[in-house]
């Protein structure tokens, strides 16, 4: 079979899961039961540690940075950046590696099942989420930690059982990493795959839903799902819609004019950053045991001591980035002459390697930032737009420290014209579809929202 | 019409034009008469400069990094790098943008013709060269040294008035460049482009043939040469060796096989670089008025002082890396079951900036480096194998000083298995330049090896 009859088929099928919302084998009735059940079965403590004292951590000598005394894991440097919204100085998170997030997927009954895991994150603030299959840093799937062998990784390493199904290379919150990006993989296995009592299999359609439940899909698992893809189904549900939304999905595709735009606001920009010490950065200081900005704003770089009898390692201590307030992600959306078109701002963030990526239509961290970006008002106060999607959902559990934030998804009101600033762009759900399928095009959050928006077909 | 159907037109077309191995308005009969003159015609002198005297550069405070005094153009720094091929310590320019390398290219007769000019460079080895219609830096285009505008350069920025046909963003050398990136452009006009001596209306063809002559077509021309794509014309020469480069251009493609292993490859390297001050690079001393390594090996960083009249800018000062010796780029072809086959190796450079990136088979500074790498000893003396290209080139003239390499193809004895290490993989030509449409996936070298290959049709 070509590549391209392999993709069709995967899309498919994957099509099939997403279209079953319920399934037999794991019963949404069950659900709320199971998972309140594996939240209790883990017994935890994240107790708060002033960095100075957080054991196996210091700041270098010179540069100031923030490191693991054995070299390894992460570390927090600084870097200095300049985009067209204004130039600032911080902290950012320094884990140059690729790591690995797997979905194994298995047919039950015909229709594709996911495996995912009920996990806690000392940084979630409900503690326990739902995760991939698989979580590893480099350091994980070496032993870096020395801790138990993470199970099912081996469906992800070669010399691998199953089919590969999706691989692609994606970038971790550019906010806040600086060029750290992930694996996103969906793994096919025919064979049966040994559980336990935290592990769950779910269609598409079931992960879709659970995406509008606040703080329950982890990072992980919303980047891995939005990487998944499916075909467009036909526009004939009779609610226009949705079925402008199909329509959206079936085209039309990425062409020269949208890449050649792209690339037009890449090489007009400053090179976005530059690293330096963590002790150059200007603006942040040492206080209360946290780094923090002198503005009290922003985030603040915090230690934990954590306690976890249910994971690989059982007890460990580490730095999370602790956001000061409520981020607030938003696409904005419209019908226009019958197809769903998507707003998405081309932007660039401290730890972007390509220049610019595209971003959600709204993203900011502090509604109090000045100049409040384009729209922002519209995604906190819709007014006259439909809300098709607003959930709250928590980054990254394993770096950051109660980081939840708006995902809104807004339909303006269809088929007026809506003037847009340099650096936006109306997109079709196709098109920026297709530029996921390279690494560092679309950020990790306008890739939640996509899924979302998806997921409303 | 349909992305997919605009790019099949332009390969068409440019297949044309790699077919017209002549032309009624630029014929071959004349070229050497006009490059002879043109060479003439440009009075330039470089002159060795102590980079401790270099007007208008200087030593950072603190990192010691070699800078010039606006703080604009590029710089030196250090890195620390780790790959499965070793460790080590080196000098690397610190050029974060993405600067445009442009063709204009234009019908003449029906048949598309690119444009080029006669280019003074001070680091080429014999000085003028054949460039691109525009070479520009982000500084360039953004008039950073205040010198004339840069010719044509309205071909390649907003709002223009052609059509875009080629631009693809591609790294430079990542041996000697941080994440250093260009555009490479191709854009149509159907307009009458005011040209002067220095330029010239050339085929696809008439290049490809260019491109066997030593020291002729500089890199930033072969780098754009190398994304314009052509179609495959029918396998019906007779030639076992064309009909077998004809098939593998015709296919297969990428499949998610070899993504897979190339992304396994990228996972499970260390990261590749990290940067540090220019003044603690270990191993590296000031010497001589330049920065060499202690052995004498590698490269230096030297300084030139340039007056060239023909130049936007006429007289400057900047350093140059002057590599210590040549060195070898090669590619190992073989035809397998009738289709010719292409040995690439995912390596990590200095540079890299996704870990890693597919280069030649053989790509190596010094011969002298241990382990001599694979098959190197083959492409320096290939004995039975056919030498299917062999050309000395030299690296871009506006960063390296004297930088001339031997790229030669050397094709195999036919359907002989050929036992290759980790990290090596066969690619079909459509695969390889499949890769080439991604940025970061194809390094340089190889993407002028390719097109040299390419060009034996």
């Amino acid at each position: 079979m070509t590549a391209a009859g392999l993709l069709s088929s995967t899309a498919e099928r994957f099509t099939r899961s997403a279209e079953a919302t319920d399934s037999p084998i794991s019963p949404n009735a069950g659900f709320a039961a199971w998972f309140a059940a594996r939240s209790a079965a883990h017994s935890y403590t994240v107790e708060r540690v002033p960095l100075t004292e957080l054991p196996g951590w210091g700041f270098e000598p010179g540069t100031g940075d923030l490191r693991h005394t054995s070299g390894r894991f992460f570390g927090f440097t600084g870097v200095r950046v300049r985009t067209d919204r204004g130039d600032w100085e911080q902290p950012i998170i320094d884990q140059p590696e690729i790591g690995i997030l797997g979905l194994v997927t298995r047919d039950f009954g015909g229709v594709p099942h996911f495996l995912v895991q009920a996990k806690m994150e000392p940084g979630n603030t409900n503690l326990v989420q739902l995760s991939t299959t698989v979580q590893a840093t480099r350091g994980n799937y070496l032993r870096a930690h020395q801790g138990l062998p993470t199970p099912h990784l081996e469906h992800f390493l070669p010399p691998r059982p199953g089919r590969v199904l999706v691989d692609r290379i994606q970038a971790e919150h550019s906010q806040w990493f600086l060029g750290t990006h992930n694996r996103n993989m969906v793994v096919e296995t025919d064979r049966s795959v040994p559980i336990g009592p935290d592990h769950r299999w779910l269609t598409l359609g079931q992960l879709w839903g659970l995406l509008g439940h606040d703080n329950l899909l982890n990072s992980e698992t919303r980047t891995v799902l939005s990487c998944v893809p499916v075909a467009a189904p036909p526009a004939n549900t009779g609610d226009p819609y949705r079925d402008a939304l199909r329509r959206s999905l079936a085209g039309p595709g990425v062409d020269d004019d949208l890449l050649t735009w792209f690339n037009d606001g890449k090489g007009a920009m400053e090179p976005v950053a530059r690293t330096c010490g963590l002790a150059e950065v200007g603006g942040w200081r040492l206080a209360d045991g946290g780094i923090e900005h002198e503005s009290g704003r922003h985030f603040r770089v915090v230690g934990v001591r954590v306690e976890a009898p249910t994971r690989e390692v059982t007890r460990w201590s580490q730095p999370l980035i602790e956001p000061a307030t409520p981020g607030l992600y938003g696409l904005l959306v419209q019908r226009f002459d019958g197809v769903l078109r998507i707003l998405m701002h081309a932007r660039a963030d401290a730890g972007s390697s390509r220049f610019t990526e595209f971003g959600p239509t709204v993203q900011c961290c502090d509604l109090g930032d000045r100049p409040v970006p384009f729209r922002a008002e519209v995604v906190a106060e819709p007014g006259p737009g439909v809300v098709r999607h607003d959930s709250l959902q928590s980054e990254k559990g394993g770096r950051f420290l109660n980081a939840v934030n708006r995902y809104r998804v807004v339909e303006l009101p269809a088929d007026r014209p809506v003037p847009v600033p340099d650096g936006y762009r109306w997109l079709s759900l196709r098109q920026a579809l297709d530029l996921m399928a390279q690494p560092d095009q679309v950020n990790i959050q306008a890739r939640t929202l996509l899924t979302a928006l998806l997921s409303t077909w």
